[in-house]
Order: structure tokens, then C-alpha cells, then sequence
């Protein structure tokens, strides 16, 4: 494994080597059914046993309450986005956005074509570099749903603090933080996060449901798009994306193993403070993201010589460093440090950022 | 490799397992990147060849028309029950379906959302044992579409003819027999299927759509399941399921390798003409299904006396062939020999069938 990197891309992101280890090591057969895990029947024991307990740890991970589903989807975000309007634009068909990136524009784009859709507030005109603060008034009271991106994934930033939206149901799109921390599950009415980033590989999509949510889609929703259809079947209505689950499953219980979402919260907070502290006591490298509203997740930073980019890419590169490139509506680097990302891959990040900075300040 | 069973499994089906062992062998570290396939950027220069050659690999072997986009997507045959009526229901709102098991009707059902959807003909009173013939005048003229189930898994049927339709595209579900043998594109429309039985694990659905037929979905399609969406941004508008794309490239290349379709449609007739042969001959075992009409993919098959089925079950599983169970629409067993099952799990199938049937008539 000594000729593994550090990746810090935005997702598909770093999975932890030891669970693809595992997942290697059970490729041909797995527990002793002379098959893979691809191969099993999606109606069988051993596969059952698979899903069940990624469920099962999954809601014991989050403390998730007794009276919210989960499942297990395909399509992304990018399908939530039209999957929440289409399940929960069912009384006044209204539904409030609040605007933080590119990602909460297009999860309203989509919503329009089911609905009237208003920004409560937005943070674009300061390139999204902060939350906007929303008080409960500011919510139309007929609202369906109010939406967020809880984490920015390309601009860094993240809802410290959840807006208070009375009895509206809060939905959030949690697909770069999930698993990052503890969160107050009943504090949403859906979560729904891709799992490229802290669950596992690309084509699941994670959806955490209240069952009063569920069964009033509207009527020209497909059948998989249905929350109903999804929850009754315990996400086995058609094949699920089985090897994805498994995968998801070995997070999950590699996370558990490491004591939880506390213990996991802890080691990030670590992880993003050595970075962000070093940024800020630098003269060379500097944070575009307002300080109280920066992501564990996803780090964006900006060198004071935009010349110096292509240099401290390669030259990172040839440290195991990869995929530090900044998403081009931001510029710069983005190191994106998700659950996988050990703490001594931050290290080795920020003595490289040392030293680079030391070679060109000179 | 000798711990493993022999697969007769409808989907999750058998993978090759020469292709499970490259996948082991490249988790922890993807030709050198440094990083697992799950852990690479769906943007990164290594992905993009994964995914480019997977496409270019499938239009080589299936002979795909340059005005046939392919599509890699998720969700399942089943989100494309959705899929085709949205995209296509957009003049007349008609569609003429052919109803041939489970799974057309399925496909009707979803397609009524969103238009006047008939079934031309129907084997449903021989619960599915024939393939009806249908005349190009018993569609209506100004149908949309017409809509098939090329082979149907569970009742172990397949269109040996394909209907003429005459100007009408032609959709076809080709889920559990793409792959199989070589086929004529440029008669069909649509072509879709889940990737769980001959292309790769589930989580992938192969989309093959003629240009012509996209670009006029209807305004309430999900920006997800608008093959517009898709074709525009190469099945990279969102993280597509890089895993399961990469998988089924490796099983591309692999039938490549093996001689393309042609060879691979011999070996396919081999093994169901060793399986039917036998079958047909004995009085202990029987085919429900007209011989005209029979899958190359699927053969289910009864015992004379049920009575028998359980021990049939264990004690085939005790010789490494597993999965056997027949749908209990039909009953009985059944035995997938998609392409990634050798001619020698069908000799070793046939061999047990003979020595269970000389045991139990004795």
C-alpha cells in the first residue's frame, strides 16, 4: 500500500484503503459462497444479510429515530432534486430555497418545473462565500418544504447553524457532509446525500425519509421516484446497486468500529483546524470562505501568486498530493479532506504547503 | 478459484472470473494511479478513458449505428419504464405495448401515467409460454412507440422475429439477453438494459437511443431521466456509477477478446441446445415452453413430480450448482446461462440432471 496517494478530490473521493483491502480480498468469493458479492441474488440470504446491516449501522451511525425510512437509491443528488418536489409539492406547492452554490441552484432549477420556487436568501453576489442568516419569518408559512445544501462542496462553506423553519419540513442535500459529524437527524423531514464522498462509491444515493412525508406524491412522479415505492420494498423494489451497498456497508461499520460519528467529528475537526490554522497564519496562502461559516469537508484556498498554481500542483503531485485543483468558479486549491483522508495526510498536506510557500517566498 | 460455485442466478448474475480477478488485483491501486476505480474523479483523464473505451468497446461489439447514442444511467430497467414514455410519449401520446410476462407489464403499467397505452397482444391466458405474433397492421398507426420485452426472464421466452412496426421506433427491454448474440441495431428505437445479468453488476442501465428520438421529452420529465440530459453531457451530467461502468468495460473488452458476438452467440446456442436436448428427451424433466419460442438465456424447466424440487435443490447445491429455484410464477427451477456461465457449468448441470433423474426413477 506504499505506492497509494493522498487524493483530495471533491468526489469520487479517497475510500479508507483497509476496507478496499477487505473488498479485494472477497472479490471472488465472498464469506464462503463461491461467488462475489456482484454475483449474489439481491433476493438472497447473503445478500440480504448485507443490506440489512448497512441499514442497521447506518441508523445506529446517525442516530436515526425509529419513525424516519432509509433508503437506498440510484441516481445522485441530481435526481433528489427532482425526486423532493415530486414527493413533497403536494398542498400549497410551494417550496423556499436558500441559495449557497451551484448545487442549491440546480436542486431549485429542477424543483420549478413541479412548483413555485422563491430563494429566501442567497449568498451569490459574494461568490458564496458565506450562509446567509434566515429567521423564521422569512419563510413563506404555506411553504411545502424549505431546502438547503447543509455543505458547499465547490465554494467550502457550511450551515453551522440550521435555519429554523417552524413546521416546515427541512430538507437537505448532505452530500459532502454526511457521516462528517453528529447532526440532529429529527431536525430534518429528508436528508438525502450521493455516496461518492464519505459513504462509498459513486451510484448510491442515501435518502433519510419521515414517514409522514411519504405516500403523497404527486401524480406524475415515476414509480422509482416514489418515496412510497422505495420505502414499501425496503429498497429492493427493482435491483438495487448491490455492490455499492456492500461497499457503504464496510464504511459504515469501519466507522462505527472507530467509535462513531463523535469520535469521526473529533478527528475532522483535527484534521480541518491544522489546515485552516495554517492558512490563516500564512502570508502566502489565504481562506476566501467567511471564518464562521467554513466547511470540515472541503477547504478551498487561494495562493497570494495565481502563477504559482500550475507549480504547486505538480510539485504536489510528486509528493502523493493529488487532485488539489480548486473548482474553477472558486480558482486556486480545494483540499477536500472527507472521513477517508487520514490525519497524516493533512500533515504531510500542510509541510508541503510550508515548504512550497518557503521555496517561492525566498 | 476452485472454491467457486457455478451461478445460474436471473441477476445479480455470474461475472467472468478472470474478470472478478483483474478488479481484485487493481482496488488498492488503478494502473498506477495510486487510487481505486471507486476512488477517481468521474472528470480525471484516467476515468474519461475508462468510460470512453466502455463506450467504444459496446458500439464495436454490438455494431451500433454512429446515430445511436449510448447511454450509461442508473436505476434499472424499471426507471426506464419511466424514462421511455417521458421521452418519447410526445406526439400522438400512444403507445402500443406487447405483453410477454412480468416485466411488460410492468413497463405498461408505469407508461399509463402518462399516456393511452394498449397491449397489441398478450400470451397471458398460456401464462406466458409463447411469444404472440403480431402483424405490422394490429399496431395503431399514429402510436408514439411500440414497446417489447425482447427476452423475458422469468418465463424463459424470446423474440425470435422481431414485430415489424414499420415506421414506429421499436423499444425494446433487452435486459436479460443483450449481449447474448448479435443483433440488428438499426431496427430498433430504444434499446435498454439493466447491466445485472450479461453486462456487469447492477447499478448501471445501457441506454442505446436514436438521435432522432431525443430532444422532445415531455415538460414534467426529471432533468435526470431527459436523454437529452444525458446524451449532451456523455452520461457525465452528474457522478455516473464509474465502478460499475469500469466493471462492465472489463466484460466488453473481455468478449471482444473472446471474438465478439458472433462467437460468443455459438457457445450461447451450445449451451442451451445441451440444456433443451436433454430436457426434451428425458420424461423426468419438461419445458413449458414453446419450442419455437425458447430463451438462449433463460430455460426454466419441472420435474415430473414436484414433489421432488426441494431435494433437487440441495442436492445440486451440494455439487456447486446453485441458484436453480425457479420463479414461482412458473415453478420448478430454472437455469440462467447468461454468457460469463462456461459450457462446463451446463455439462456439470446436465450430468447432476441426468444422474438425479436415474436415482429418483429407479
Amino acid at each position: 500500500m506504499t505506492d497509494r496517494v493522498y487524493n483530495f478530490s471533491a468526489g469520487p473521493a479517497a475510500l479508507p484503503a483497509h476496507v478496499l483491502q477487505q473488498a479485494a480480498d472477497e472479490m471472488l468469493n465472498y464469506k464462503g459462497t463461491g461467488m462475489s458479492v456482484m454475483e449474489l441474488s439481491h433476493r438472497s440470504p447473503a445478500y440480504d444479510e448485507i443490506h440489512t446491516n448497512a441499514e442497521k449501522n447506518l441508523r445506529e451511525l446517525m442516530q436515526i429515530p425509529a419513525n424516519y425510512k432509509i433508503l437506498f437509491l440510484q441516481g445522485g443528488a441530481s435526481q433528489q432534486f427532482a425526486a423532493v418536489p415530486l414527493n413533497l409539492l403536494n398542498k400549497s406547492g410551494k417550496a423556499d430555497y436558500i441559495n449557497t452554490g451551484a448545487w442549491s441552484k440546480k436542486a431549485a432549477a429542477q424543483a420549478k418545473a413541479y412548483g413555485d420556487i422563491r430563494f429566501t436568501a442567497t449568498s451569490e453576489e459574494k461568490n458564496f462565500t458565506f450562509i446567509p442568516v434566515v429567521e423564521k419569518q422569512d419563510f413563506r408559512e404555506d411553504a411545502d418544504y424549505v431546502h438547503i445544501t447543509t455543505n458547499n462542496t465547490i465554494f467550502g462553506t457550511v450551515f453551522n447553524q440550521l435555519p429554523d423553519t417552524g413546521d416546515i419540513p427541512l430538507v437537505a442535500d448532505m452530500s459532502s457532509n454526511i457521516l462528517s459529524e453528529p447532526i440532529d437527524v429529527s431536525k430534518f423531514g429528508i436528508i438525502y446525500a450521493g455516496a461518492q464522498k464519505n459513504i462509498g462509491p459513486a451510484g448510491l444515493t442515501v435518502v433519510i425519509v419521515r414517514e409522514d412525508l411519504i405516500g403523497q406524491a404527486r401524480p406524475e412522479t415515476p414509480i422509482m421516484l416514489n418515496y412510497k415505492t422505495q420505502a414499501d420494498a425496503d429498497s429492493l423494489y427493482n435491483t438495487p446497486p448491490t455492490y455499492a451497498i456492500y461497499m457503504a456497508g464496510l464504511v459504515f461499520a469501519d466507522l462505527l468500529k472507530k467509535g462513531g460519528l463523535e469520535k469521526v467529528g473529533e478527528i475532522n475537526r483535527r484534521k480541518a483546524a491544522a489546515l485552516y490554522d495554517y492558512i490563516d497564519a500564512s502570508d502566502f496562502y489565504s481562506s476566501p470562505v467567511n471564518p464562521e461559516d467554513r466547511s470540515l469537508m472541503n477547504v478551498p484556498f487561494v495562493l497570494a501568486d495565481a502563477e504559482l498554481d500550475k507549480a504547486f500542483l505538480t510539485e504536489a503531485e510528486a509528493n502523493g498530493l493529488v487532485n488539489l485543483k480548486g473548482h474553477r468558479s472558486v480558482g486556486g486549491m480545494r483540499a477536500s479532506i472527507y472521513n477517508a483522508m487520514p490525519e497524516e495526510g493533512v500533515a504531510k498536506l500542510v509541510d508541503f504547503m510550508k515548504e512550497f510557500a518557503a521555496k517561492h517566498t525566498a
